[in-house]
């Protein structure tokens, strides 16, 4: 449902997010994990593993977004919250061959779209220029791009803006890199503080559900909370509102 | 030619100049300025002008790569540039709506590939991330690209590094963007003093052969002047040395 016909006429570019929108990390990083315990000859749980790993994922930035901590790529941040997560399930990660940790420490490069993306972005790719707005650093978004086989007119990744998304400086210097104003770009996402980050910085928003993207307890994001510009039960849905 | 078999195995991801070695950037302003001139009700040899566009380029640039001007997009230095060489003409560009002049200077968002990059990037992308690495702003680059059609996996404009090639760290930085060392990129370049630039900073470079971009009258770059990594005449023929 549009809210506002003036907002779609508006709108120019599109940007995603990646986690959770476009590709379905959970079920790829379980089993990374699974993959990775198997080898290491561990009794772990791997989805409890891959939600710990996940939980660490905002607060590990927030340091970076208030400044207290220079930028480090979002492949720092995953290994060593993936550390973390292990040291803290009483297994020492300097007890494992390097090689197999940083497999499964750069796992997020591996992971399957959700069936809908792939034919979705090609729709809107048709009418508008379209690419990742991700807090993923680029190398992480060239691979996990090429493994998911999405093509883009832009990639935009958090080591472009040494920061991470809310912050506002992030959309907003997004806009500039595509020489539109904010409200002439939408940020697309499955998750509403993404959106109300995004609309605080003046881009238009559009909500995808994902009701699955934390398996089948989840609890967040199964309705918009916002009156997001465009609210889609999947890209093609929002596609069909978008394109003309 | 390959003349080291060892740069051809360290190579893992493939980065492209574009205006002379992906789009003919001649052929597209002349047709452009013929365009403006008609409008505008003008005399003016296309050809003319549009060297003497041209020839601005470089030295528009130097200032902001020595420091002494802030960084401004391409978009700016190509306005700049417009407006003096037709001053210079003696044409005053305020005595023209400013939508003609605007859309003449854009014309560079306008521009056709040479007839094998399309099919000798797609061939390269099977086994490499490929982008451009240009001294174009973001938003020029997305706009050619979708004109051209041609689809990346990453783009890098110059708005990126807020400097031009051949400042070495615009090479080096976009090295850091793709999480690779200098030496596992290439640049791929028409231009002998661009890949100069690439080799200083480490990477790996590939010529090609463009000898038409300056028109018929081409006296620079007829000829590899450097022992680049690969000499080619075409990206197919480039193709054919790097993928395996």
């Amino acid at each position: 449902m549009f809210t506002s016909l003036s907002t779609r006429r508006a709108v120019r570019a599109i940007l995603f997010d990646t986690f959770g929108t476009l590709v379905d990390w959970r079920s790829g990083i379980v089993a990374a994990i699974d993959e990775f315990t198997v080898s290491a000859g561990l009794h772990l749980d791997p989805e409890r593993i891959a939600d710990k790993w996940r939980a660490r994922y905002q607060p590990s930035m927030e340091p970076i977004r208030t400044g207290e901590r220079d930028y480090v790529t979002l492949d720092v941040l995953h290994d060593e919250n993936l550390r973390a997560v292990l040291n803290d399930s009483g297994v020492h990660p300097e007890r494992f061959d390097a090689e197999l940790l940083e497999r499964l420490s750069r796992a997020w490069r591996r992971l399957r779209p959700w069936p809908d993306v792939a034919g979705g972005v090609d729709q809107l790719r048709r009418s508008y220029p379209v690419g990742p707005l991700s807090n993923a650093n680029t190398a992480l978004l060239i691979d996990l791009s090429r493994f998911a086989k999405l093509s883009w007119d832009v990639v935009l990744g958090s080591d472009v803006f040494r920061s991470y998304k809310p912050d506002p400086k992030v959309y907003r210097r997004a806009a500039t890199f595509l020489g539109l104003d904010p409200g002439e770009v939408m940020l697309v996402a499955a998750h509403n503080d993404d959106l109300t980050g995004a609309r605080r910085a003046g881009l238009a928003t559009g909500f995808v559900l994902r009701a699955n993207e934390y398996g089948a307890g989840q609890v967040s994001d199964l309705t918009a909370t916002g009156d997001w510009d465009v609210i889609a039960r999947s890209v093609p849905d929002l596609a069909q509102w978008l394109v003309r």
